[in-house]
């Protein structure tokens, strides 16, 4: 793939490593859970607590939602922001949320860890152009039509702005199967790894939109040659007032956590120690 | 269609019409024309005048230029919407441009009589959200893996706000077909027509990146039932610093308006002055 | 398009044409109305009646009927293929219908005047292999997720057996938008009068899934090109044994043939003798 | 899914399995090697030994190519077949090997152990009952625009004609991504565990066509729940005279399958003995 001078592996095969709180990203397998929005100072604080007992590296929370329908849940925005800092620095979590407009890029930027860009804003230039101003580090989605070029193109937007601590993120595309919410492609996963030295995050909830098939899609993402997970959990999904059919449990992520810590070990012998 | 409150086709059928200019959107045909990019005051002024000589309604232009490379041309910013407006004022065309962040807002519609949200703008419900609070003309395009039902929420958000000067633009939607860049979707014109009061615009230059096939698929909309079309025109596309395959010559389109005048004037006759 | 030795359109602009009955495909425009499936003696001859007297100049009815499921009603077989030839003798239409096993090629094609391949059959090569060596036009159906040189590189299948009465379908390509029950690509209709010789025809029912779609689609395809069209029409529609959403009434299908017919003569003068 | 009276899986979860030679597919784990097509006595020796060697359980190789183009290679037919059975006997490996035609079923199923139906005869729904009347497994391979639903529809045919031994394969489905053949869905692998007790195999090659990302795709899908993979393999893969950027060799194969094992036996350490 042309043009992408800054994105792309280099022959040296040196891969984009950086810290965030404790966890080594790209190095360390980076575990991101939490509820898809944040609804309430009880609703996130019980979520960090889950995260952090069942051994996530991340808390995630939406305060600002992108939502098909102007009449849905909108968020909490920056009353959200606080709660999921406050969740966040309770259970030593480092925290990621999205930003969703250029003019909140700094607003956001001072509450979380990580900056979110949505899929849905994949392609907002300008947008990519801000965060790639700023000093932290960005989880970049790919749009639910988004090329593999495209979205290598819109990390390049980051990249060329300074900011060189980019991750990717599969979440599935969009096709003509409805039986799963998108269709998660895993080999843009394997695809990626040999295209860019960026660390490659898979979000199986919204990949599937079906709870029951988080965990055998995440170990799935973990062979292809995932850098981390990103899960949606929520104390309490029946309630949750988005994404509720994807939301897991407290209990079930921990079960998650456990097989995904096994499969990356194995992982990890299978290639004594070369990358995927 | 549910939870549409304010874009949804009413029992009595009313239909929203408004003014640009001379011309009534949603009741007289709408021929939008122009370059792809404003690259210069020399080439928008040319264009302006094609545009204008060969009949067209409405000039079209970009200045700040959402593309899929951040080493490809960007767009002159304000400076192009300085030359735009003037080339308009001079041969006393309308004009519409591009706004893609939501601090521009404003700045653009000091200067544009319609502004124009991309398709890959659609779901910025942010950027919705502020044309929604001015008294200003949005063309909103559908985006390239958006549902009919999607697009119709995102003018929801727009006339939610106030706006009710809203028209949607079919351009072509992202399927597993290559010979033409986009599929162009006419049967959302018709889908639309029976859902929604808007005016339905159709881009049949992006619809199919392929200038020989602009006329036919002119043709081809009207009788699907459009108000209206936007075709890239460029006095010499040869040298477009954007978007060359697919712009057609100030010969070609009077070429085309001829065909689209008297297409227009067939469907009339052919409904007797009800709607397709 | 490289590979296309028999199905490309040559220099000199040559375009296949083919008599069927008092009709000359490819010169003049061809309209096929029928039910989805022959169902009974008397079901046909009302079809047959109203082909007839709305101006349908071919009948079609389905014997053999490809279904999603093994337990939906799957055709008459034989006693359909004749309850169909004796309609069509009795009406003085000719008739079309679909094979479906390569078994079946001598046997359909004795009681037919034209041979439907089905978009799932597209791509059966030895299917068309066998229509290839009779002497009997086919219709062939693009697949619901065939691009437009697979279609070709299928008819070039047929070509090469020495059968040269070859028309092609448009029917609606699968796309993730379910409003519609497929997507039709109009635009492939003009991108293939450009790339071959042969007749083209749209099928708006099967492309839309949709009635009330029907006639804006079939005036739409007319402008985009097209050589005739395929309507499903059934004496009752609420009472079809398969596709019931999409078929139309006899009232409506002459409705829709007075306005096809107009369109057709517009189209003509538009042009003034060449072809779109 | 409704009307999946024999496809479906039960309330007791009781699974398919049956026995070709001496493996129980649908529990131990079936690894399908071998090239394309046969396309020399040579060459399917070769092949047939380094399946063999490097611990492959069953050979593969197409004797009818259903190919794009007319012109491309077609297959070697009822000669390979026979090499194709006197490399299986020689080397002591059930084969399977696809069978394009209603008139070659019996044919086809004298010599090979394993009937397969290609993705573009997926919905030949004649050719899928004439294959229920046998008694030889059958590997029913997804179209390639094939919802999970119409797959599962197409297995109800072959059982409902008595057939019992059936195995899917996915194979890849067609999205608008272009940087892989097409798009592995590893979600359908899943979901269509939790939908049927039939056995689900994995087709790499042809799910990506890209040899490099075989190997991590196999592992994927081994933890998404498959129980086996088809690979492509041939012993000079420059030289194939189908499909040549997509086969492995035999030294690929070996580093594969010692993985693939690997894994598998990890994948059942995970689940002590539960299927996924």
């Amino acid at each position: 793939m042309k043009g992408l001078k800054l994105a792309a592996l280099q022959k040296n095969g040196e891969r984009t490593t950086f810290n965030v709180g404790d966890i080594t990203i790209g190095k360390d397998f980076l575990m991101i859970a939490g509820p898809c929005s944040v609804e309430s100072e009880e609703q996130i604080m019980e979520a960090a607590r889950l995260a952090k007992e069942t051994g996530a590296s991340m808390l995630r929370g939406g305060a600002y939602k992108p939502r098909t329908s102007p009449y849905a849940f909108q968020g909490l925005g920056r009353v959200g922001l606080k709660y999921l800092r406050d969740a966040g620095d309770k259970y030593g979590l480092p925290i990621i949320t999205e930003v969703v407009d250029t003019r909140d890029v700094y607003l956001v930027a001072e509450y979380t860890d990580v900056l979110q860009i949505g899929a849905r804003n994949m392609q907002n230039f300008t947008l990519l152009t801000e965060v790639g101003k700023i000093d932290k580090p960005v989880l970049l989605k790919r749009g639910m039509n988004a090329t593999i070029e495209e979205l290598l193109n819109c990390a390049e937007y980051i990249l060329k702005g300074g900011n060189k601590k980019v991750m990717l993120c599969e979440r599935g595309i969009r096709t003509y199967e409805t039986y799963t919410r998108n269709t998660l492609d895993l080999s843009a996963v394997t695809a990626l790894k040999g295209l860019t030295h960026l660390p490659v995050i898979v979000d199986p909830s919204h990949g599937t939109g079906r709870k029951e098939m988080i965990k055998p899609m995440s170990l799935s993402a973990i062979m292809a040659g995932c850098d981390g997970l990103a899960v949606e959990m929520h104390p309490n999904p029946c309630e949750a007032l988005s994404d509720a059919d994807q939301q897991i449990t407290g209990v079930e992520l921990e079960d998650l956590i456990i097989s995904v810590n096994k499969t990356v070990e194995f992982r990890s012998s299978l290639y004594t120690g070369t990358q995927v």
